[in-house]
């Protein structure tokens, strides 16, 4: 046996995390796609079944009062809220990470003119890096405001901050390199400029510590299919700061987000707390599917520090073996070495990366390609092991050799 | 036995869609609020169970492909479509009613101001009587494109469209009374002025014939949770027109819909076709319990023209029982008689309404109420029955005397 198989045996013997595993539905591959789609918590599909048989089947519409269906979308965000540094009453579960991206940077453009009596704030500054989805959003956000969109990467955001600037969206991990960005410094610069922060925690929640409270985030958003397990497509969130609620004014207030929802009134009035980012009827589904899988949370051991800390071990131990096993040159990793700056995962740059992955695929190493030349590797601390780890470097190389 | 009582199940033996009702979850409830949330399809826990156990579990990140995850929103539109009159290629499933509202609404004012050169159009009707989310949503897209939002009711329409009017939201069914809309002459009016017509479809879809491409209508949108049985929450859909694809210009340009989502390219580029509509991940657990529960539109005998017939047939009923059996005076039907004007739902105006549904369910008959007085009844031909509709009206006079 290797030096390193061996260590990662005995890593695995010491990690306090590693009886989580059995919570999850997992078999010889080794999965590290986590950051694209969790994997199934064991317990899941009995209560998905209860919620289709009985909550459905049998109580059918009094379901929406007495499983409480209604107020699903608050109740669920108060289970992810202690995960991010929120306290609860901030954050609502429901539509898809773009819809709340819309919802937020607007509601934040609308802020920041408000502060400025409507005028003179008319730039909004988005991450050069980010996830498409986001820069695709924010340029619609922009253009429905009246605004112009900056593109510019998070390094260059306190000089491009000015008095034009009403909002600033940014990626907490970059997607692609794994980046970690400072939160709390930038969100210190967009504030000190008189402007608004949004923040895409997508890749952060459920993997490291965010502080949305402590570090005075404005407006975030994130998916839970990712390091919270939530299934596929689950329902993303949006957490508006308390103090900023009452001036929460959504480009999309729906009939969920009404003071009286059932009051049926013609004129909106939009509720008070974190429900006035609700917009339509709530996916009771995919809502449920993801507060069972939230349970894995409440178990003994389990935090987000003692996450983070192995997500930084599985990361180091993934590049040391990565520089052990692969040959010299043949791949670069452009994740950040220093523990500040990274997320949960490992991006290593490649040629032929896209072949690359489908061979790693069929060695039973999964992890996904990030066009045009990243492979990407995610690590979840609730079900991923040193052995996983040690495992998918070996059949890298043996892939790249 | 009463002779309403005999003739009803004359009625429910010579009924060729009674065999239907054992394929959905019943017990001894008169459930006549399937216009709420329909019942649960008996073949739907195996199959959201296959999912999550299977495609989630098992699969995991491979299903996106293998599972057909991906194209899942386009493919379930095609399945919708024939209900709703459309040829394939013009409706995607995914987020809510409200949000497809926007999206349809925003798009068409766009098409018009475009038709007038960017000027000129600058007002939108809506349905005064709506169900209020669609004018919450309709309020957001006036202001977000400079247009005034004007409320009128369906029968004002051809006297209020005019040259300044960009788009008209109108409801197939009036949630409240029941009433059914001239959807061909009010969108032939509608196009007439040079405006768009974008049709809310809830109380329609799967209960009665639409006839989107027959009538040209532009945009619609409908929630599959009601005479679909999509499940609670279940994902709404976005019909565009085909010859409208290539102009829809979505307020909502989410990765989903990009010519090349995984192209992650910074710059937006729109899909061809329906896919034009999507936004975000799709929620692929309550996806996939739609999927399923279409699929008792492919039973033999089974057609919008057959469930029509069969609603009238019920509605017919309900209300000659109420009439036989309802103290003169105790309720008024706010439902129209003629056939060309009523939905599948007939709707009670009556004095303490909320507390006579309460006793209503209580006594085993599930309607639901509407402020501020009305009672409501849906028929689901798919699964109600002639003996309900007759046992309904019984609990109800019982109720009321």
């Amino acid at each position: 046996m290797s030096e390193l198989r061996s260590e990662a045996e005995q890593l695995d013997v010491a990690d306090p995390l590693s009886a989580l595993r059995d919570r999850f539905v997992l078999d010889d591959v080794t999965y590290l796609d986590g950051n694209s789609l969790g994997a199934l918590p064991a317990h899941v599909p009995a209560r998905v079944d209860d919620v289709v048989r009985r909550q459905w089947g049998e109580l059918r519409i009094r379901s929406w009062e007495e499983s409480g269906w209604w107020t699903a979308p608050e109740r669920i965000g108060d289970r992810i809220a202690p995960l991010v540094g929120a306290a609860s009453g901030q954050i609502v579960v429901g539509d898809s990470t773009s819809v709340n991206v819309f919802k937020a940077l607007v509601a934040a453009v609308r802020m920041a003119q408000e502060d400025g009596g409507g005028a003179g704030r008319d730039e909004i500054l988005v991450d050069a890096t980010t996830f498409p989805t986001d820069g695709y959003i924010a340029e619609s956000a922009a253009r429905m405001t009246g605004c112009t969109l900056r593109p510019v990467t998070p390094a260059e955001v306190p000089s491009a901050l000015g008095a034009r600037t009403a909002a600033v969206l940014l990626n907490h991990v970059d997607y692609r390199t794994g980046r970690l960005h400072d939160l709390p410094a930038l969100t210190r610069a967009v504030h000190a400029c008189g402007a608004y922060a949004v923040w895409d925690l997508c890749h952060s929640a459920g993997a490291l510590p965010v502080g949305l409270d402590e570090h005075g985030v404005d407006l975030a958003v994130g998916c839970t299919y990712k390091y919270l397990n939530g299934g596929p497509g689950s329902p993303a969130y949006l957490y508006v700061r308390r103090d900023l609620q009452p001036r929460f004014d959504s480009p999309l207030p729906g009939w969920n987000s009404h003071a009286e929802p059932f009051g049926m009134r013609p004129a909106y009035a939009p509720a008070s707390g974190a429900v006035r980012g609700r917009v339509g009827t709530p996916d009771i589904l995919s809502l449920l599917a993801l507060d069972a899988a939230l349970d894995v949370w409440d178990e003994d051991g389990v935090s987000v520090a003692a996450v983070r800390a192995k997500s930084l071990a599985l990361t180091d131990f993934f590049l040391r073996c990565v520089g052990a096993y692969v040959p010299l040159g043949r791949v670069e990793s452009v994740t950040p070495a220093a523990h500040a700056e990274r997320g949960s995962q490992v991006a290593l740059r490649c040629d032929d990366a896209g072949e690359v992955m489908k061979r790693l695929i069929e060695g039973g190493v999964v992890g996904d390609f990030r066009a045009p030349d990243v492979l990407r590797f995610g690590f979840t601390p609730l079900y991923v092991g040193f052995a996983d780890v040690e495992r998918a470097a070996l059949v890298l190389a043996r892939t790249l050799g």
